[in-house]
């Protein structure tokens, strides 16, 4: 039977077809290619090419390439690397999807229309046997945790707040341990790291009663000098996110934890009256939950997000927190993670 | 048109049709029957009877009705007050569901599996113009949270660990308020809460994204001097349900707390090498959350499950544990709960 609808496999767990083919559609503000740019800048090998609507559209810098000639250079799926203006699914997209779904690639998307439901895209996926993989939807069958220790390493990234370089901080950690000679896995929690990885769990999307269940089946046991290197959400000081933090906290069972924060930031994103604590505070506030799951839990850096500041003052901004905490503290945009990586082993 | 799928409505909050008819079909154990039992001792007014399959069924002592009769004395639902033995759905009680739809009823279950996609229910309840209403299942559109302060206020019971009178103890507590006249409001988050009180949300069934949401659009603004009573759910401690724990909290912003705690529990359930905090380390790992999303957030009292004790030995622990605490304990099941309540208002 051919199967259409992509469903995340055992566990919850989404394993993608690679390598993609990315479509930027007529999109031209960069703000929207963030997929995108994730995953030409974390998974480059695994793109062949850009499919871009309109000239004037973004570019990554990809080779420029329509479905069939990307079919034929192995891509084996369109990946959506830009959000749509506004949300909904333009026409033009719909046209051009049936015409990769008809060229023989599958569909990833994050959008948070499903794309499984538009008919022609449906159709045409039955048409041609390829599946649609909807990340935001159909998150499968997940076990509820069971707070059993697993073997292996586990490194996870927690924040202040949302969006200041969880993803990014885990992603440069990999990057660095496997320099290092480590067996270590970037672990996925997000539609773009998902992406990027080919594979993970969209933890905000599983039922609330199993995130930690997907926590732990998302890193299963592994050799023991293997690392696993999750990407945190959310945080346990956000009023709306905190209870994704915290089952996702319990699951993954660190043995290290990073804490990422944006240089200047002192209020929670969006949700103004919701200031951030001090870092002292949240890695005080952190421990004792990491320590339930797994007692030998600790921090061992703080990844600080300066993208606000001049390179001396970010340079001087890290070295007095490092000062102050006694704990490394590096920004992975702008100075190495080795030390921290090496740190590790 | 006519419609079979019953949905959570604005918010994801349910609403059900009352009075029931408690089906308790063919099952003889207790402990499969908390449902029916929670719904005659907390709703009794809203169940005009029973149905039983075989007469050495659990009775609730209701009167014996079958669905036409219910129907004749204005039930509008048949509520399933019993857990089927093994989880499956017997062939016995599709039979007897069916009849409940053509006698004119609606359908009620907290079951794992989901009624309305049983093809002879779906059918009945098309044919009928009835609604199933599957409580684990389509939880409704949900907002993300905003961390709003709502007016009127809110207690909330939260626990050392699942299962031990969260849900018992806000009901006492609303009852309690209500005798002593303030207009009280028991807010259900768990199922068979949702059918006792006919309305709430499964808080551990939606996204988990919005589980903060979800309580905020369970209690919204209310009177000055109302007062939300809203079932905990979980325990901060829980391996695998925390993070509903911490979501609710922040969601529900209270300005009382009860800690709820089993006398003689030393570990969570089902979760060896979980040890539950001391009733002093449970209230301090629940503050600082409480007061992230409400700063006049306080414990008010501790609700002392003991059922494990004799008379004497439960009241001397209480006043031992009062002593300690500086707070009132009291067990609701045991001794009256209308100090604390009259301690609120």
């Amino acid at each position: 039977m051919s199967m259409s609808a992509g469903r995340a496999g055992a566990g919850g767990v989404w394993q993608l077809p690679k390598p993609y083919l990315v479509f930027l559609g007529d999109v031209r503000l960069a703000t929207l290619a963030k997929t995108g740019f994730g995953v030409r800048d974390w998974a480059g090998h695994d793109c062949v090419g850009q499919w871009r609507l309109s000239p004037d559209a973004i570019s990554l810098e990809l080779p420029e390439l329509d479905p069939k000639q990307a079919a034929a250079r192995g891509a084996r799926a369109l990946l959506i690397g830009v959000a749509s203006v506004g949300g909904q699914l333009p026409q033009a997209w719909i046209d051009s999807l049936v015409a990769a779904l008809d060229a023989g690639l599958d569909l990833i998307s994050g959008l948070h229309s499903k794309l499984h439901d538009v008919e022609p895209l449906r159709q045409a996926a039955l048409r041609n046997a390829r599946t649609i993989y909807d990340e935001r939807h159909a998150s499968g069958d997940l076990p509820i945790a069971t707070g059993r220790k697993r073997t292996g390493r586990r490194l996870l990234t927690v924040g202040t707040d949302c969006a200041l370089g969880k993803k990014y901080t885990a992603l440069a950690l990999t990057r660095a341990l496997r320099v290092l000679g480590v067996d270590a896995d970037f672990r996925a929690t997000g539609q773009t790291g998902i992406m990027i990885s080919g594979s993970g769990i969209a933890i905000d999307a599983v039922v609330a009663d199993f995130i930690a269940g997907a926590a732990e089946s998302l890193s299963p046991d592994a050799a023991p000098d293997h690392w696993d290197v999750i990407e945190g959400q959310g945080a346990l000081f956000h009023p709306a996110y905190a209870g994704v933090t915290l089952g996702l906290l319990h699951g993954s069972q660190p043995d290290a934890l990073v804490l990422c924060h944006a240089a200047g930031r002192t209020e929670t994103a969006h949700f103004s009256g919701f200031p951030l604590p001090s870092l002292e505070d949240a890695m005080q506030a952190y421990l004792p939950h990491a320590r339930r799951a797994n007692p030998a839990a600790r921090f061992v850096a703080v990844s600080l997000n300066t993208a606000s500041l001049a390179d001396a003052d970010a340079r001087k901004l890290a070295a007095e927190t490092e000062e102050r905490l006694g704990l490394p503290v590096f920004d992975p945009l702008r100075f190495g993670v080795d030390a921290v990586a090496r740190s590790l082993i």
